[in-house]
């Protein structure tokens, strides 16, 4: 297995995913990774740790593409980015994956350019795996295409179903609409139509999901465009940081409560465990014919890690070569 | 002041408008209200109170809307319905505003047939109030419009600046649209239109909020369209409710947990109460000529007692007037 890491990507950048890579070598015995980004700095980074120097390859770049560029002019003007330099390599199968926290629009775009779809597919799609009440669940598209056809939401929840049944190891997934009622008339112009298209053509289908029931985590798949996925993210990340630091100010506000927060401490960071994003990794770009994964901007090496062992998984459970099956079996 | 409230609408009707009202004459001399309704069961419940009879009328109907009949053909079948009956007393200037905590759907169609709407207003939109960790802010459109065009969300935004101005008490209440980035350029075709229109016909706008923020209260008026909106809203009762639910699981978990949550108890107390939306009332459908608000269907005497008192408010500060101020003088 041989994933390259844009070694530039990232608010900490080139600490968090040299230390990720150095990590993951000690858990994956036959992994091989390649890490882009300018030679002297990636390699100071590395001089830090201890490990097999066969296994760790640093491939010089000199340009770096930042969050507020825009992403395709970006990637046509700097070839020699440690981004576009990651995704020619898995372009041309040298390596099997690539993982970036770097700009998400300008990974995005490179995945689709460079890389390139899967035959079939409209739109690839980006699908984090979040933690929910009961179990985690995937967000599908939470960005990529802001503007969707009822078909992309269709072709969403067929590759969500395949990436859960392989990466969450659900034997059947069930694939929700997000929606604003549960009955199926409910909804948008979009919604009501990709609601006939998914009960018709996806056997996993079991109607929409209103978002009020969503952090439940009942539904694994829920399949929704791009801007709606967005706004859920972030108001899941919202809701739960206002709520937990309100919570906190009103219990430091008195002695009674203050020595009582002391003693939920422990209570509070075994949910905080359980909604821990980080434990998913990033988030898988799928519909694209190559292993993508993003990681979050703020990814530490935990998160690192853990973006390589779901690019691991993907690979050894063949989740590409699935997406690709599913949607021939399709035509 | 003369209110009609629809006195078979909500989850705990008749029992909640008529023990709201009661309470609202206490507070209100000048307030005289109508329930509209089966007479024998409105009376059976007014018979529990003492209050002065002249101030309360019971308008005898014979048909009820329920939350799952098509709002319109509903509408059109059921004329002695207690809403429809509440709507035509509105419409016919017999009564200043109309409360309902029935069907969403069938108030909405009902205030925009019967009622009507504002000259020079392409859609009426729903407005609630939410409590924010720094003041409260209100999401227009909540669901109402689930496919809109960019100048319904400028108007959206006009409109909910009037409200907050005069309800809210904000002299100056900021404008913002809800959208997946903070730069001008980021969203879908919708927001991106509607953006420049907000930027060059709306002096209050302060550009793009992102949904992780909607929660601070910074923004008092949040532009969307009605599908974005109403994810928004059941977001955040979602995730709310889910976490506070996972925290109790893990503070009862273990004795430690349990003492110190005894000990925090004031502070949940405290933080629910900060983010009680039953203290805004109802939410207020902004565009139409009357006072139209919409009560949550599971209202409580509180909740009917706040959406009458917000009633009186736009009543009293002449904000349906001030609407038609507005976009008398935007053409």
């Amino acid at each position: 297995m041989r994933i390259v890491i844009d070694g530039m990507g990232g608010d900490n950048a080139p600490m968090a995913p040299v230390a990720g890579s150095v990590e993951a070598l000690k858990i994956y015995n036959d992994l091989e990774i390649c890490l882009t980004g300018p030679e002297d700095k990636i390699n100071e980074e590395l001089s830090k740790y201890d490990f097999d120097k066969s296994r760790i390859k640093v491939l010089n770049t000199t340009e770096v593409i930042s969050t507020n560029e825009h992403p395709v002019k970006a990637l046509r003007r700097k070839k020699d980015s440690s981004l576009v330099v990651a995704l020619n390599l898995v372009k041309n199968k040298e390596y099997d994956a690539v993982i970036s926290a770097g700009s998400t629009g300008a990974f995005l775009a490179g995945c689709t350019l460079i890389v390139g779809r899967i035959k079939g597919i409209e739109r690839p799609a980006l699908g984090p795996i979040m933690p929910g009440k009961n179990g985690p669940f995937m967000v599908i598209d939470s960005g990529a295409n802001v503007d969707c056809k009822p078909n992309y939401l269709l072709q969403f929840g067929k590759m969500g179903k395949v990436y859960c049944e392989t990466i969450l190891n659900e034997k059947n997934p069930k694939v929700g609409l997000i929606n604003i009622g549960e009955e199926e008339a409910k909804g948008n112009e979009l919604t009501k139509t990709a609601y006939v298209l998914l009960k018709e053509n996806e056997a996993n289908f079991c109607g929409n999901v209103e978002p009020r029931d969503i952090p439940n985590g009942d539904v694994q798949v829920l399949v929704c465009d791009g801007f709606v996925g967005n706004t859920v993210l972030k108001m899941y990340e919202g809701v739960a940081s206002t709520l937990l630091s309100t919570l906190k100010e009103e219990i430091m506000s008195t002695k009674r409560g203050m020595i009582g927060g002391l003693m939920i401490k422990p209570a509070v960071k075994g949910m905080k465990k359980r909604f821990d994003y980080k434990e998913y990794g990033g988030a898988p770009f799928l519909g694209v014919d190559g292993i993508c994964v993003k990681a979050h901007g703020s990814s530490d090496m935990k998160a690192f890690k853990n973006a390589i062992r779901q690019a691991v998984t993907l690979k050894e459970n063949n989740t590409i070569q699935k997406i690709k099956e599913e949607f021939e079996n399709c035509d």
